[in-house]
């Protein structure tokens, strides 16, 4: 079976309500290569109660939530990829924070239906990683987004 | 006792994850005044499960989420005192929905303070509103933010 970016993180950098292992109250979000290198993806089917002021709307909150934790996970594979690593190697973690999110309301995003977020690599500096996300519903764009996540220095 | 902007809504909109009344298993964050037509403030003590990948930092999709509902909820409040109305007259009820949200993550958010969210105006022109936010704890702002939000046409 395939492990998830979020499979690799340190059990200091594990309770993520968003995407955390160790968080059983969280929304333990799974992101993976869609095409190596090039696109990742995650898939959630949010909860009723994760409704937006309709009930049949998911929270933007949620949304940006997701995109978040989509982001940072991305952002982790790329600069392992860059660097020419391979997650879960025996070199030094490598852990990313956000540091900006932009996220763009395109459409009311429906309740009921499984919500894919994707990432794909906007540029790369050294420790920041620029990046484009995008969430859909019914093969819809209901959202999209820019994040800037920076890997933390190894005494952070 | 001052009713908070989020009372106001009306039933079809209380059912958001972040700041609805109607939603049991929600945020149920209350925003005011703080300075009646000049800033607005709301506070929230996250749970423990509300973490960042550090059980002593606060996940960023949940400040984003705070800051949107506080921003949504703030901007509603200002379209009202610019039209001269009051929030619960008579009148039509204004509804606004996130169009665009940045949040800037400045420092880490610590755990187990309340936090404190704050909104500006920055300008309004017709059903479009543009807020400055900023969050803050221990008197120190964590993340600041810009949100555009947009007030529903009565048949929206």
């Amino acid at each position: 079976m395939t492990h998830a970016f979020q499979d690799y993180y340190s059990d200091d950098f594990s309770h993520c309500y968003g995407c955390g292992t160790a968080n059983p109250h969280g929304n333990q979000l799974k992101s993976y290569w869609e095409t190596e290198g090039e696109t990742t993806i995650a898939r959630f089917r949010p909860a009723p109660h994760h409704s937006a002021g309709s009930v049949h709307q998911v929270h933007g909150g949620m949304l940006a939530s997701l995109l978040d934790c989509h982001g940072t996970g991305s952002a982790t594979a790329f600069l392992y990829r860059d660097q020419g690593r391979t997650m879960g190697d025996d070199g030094p973690k490598i852990h990313c924070v956000t540091a900006s999110l932009t996220v763009n309301f395109l459409k009311p995003t429906p309740m009921g239906v499984e919500l894919v977020m994707r990432g794909k690599l906007q540029r790369l500096e050294g420790r920041k990683v620029w990046l484009d996300l995008f969430l859909s519903a019914n093969n819809q764009v209901c959202a999209s987004g820019e994040i800037l996540a920076i890997a933390l220095r190894p005494s952070e």
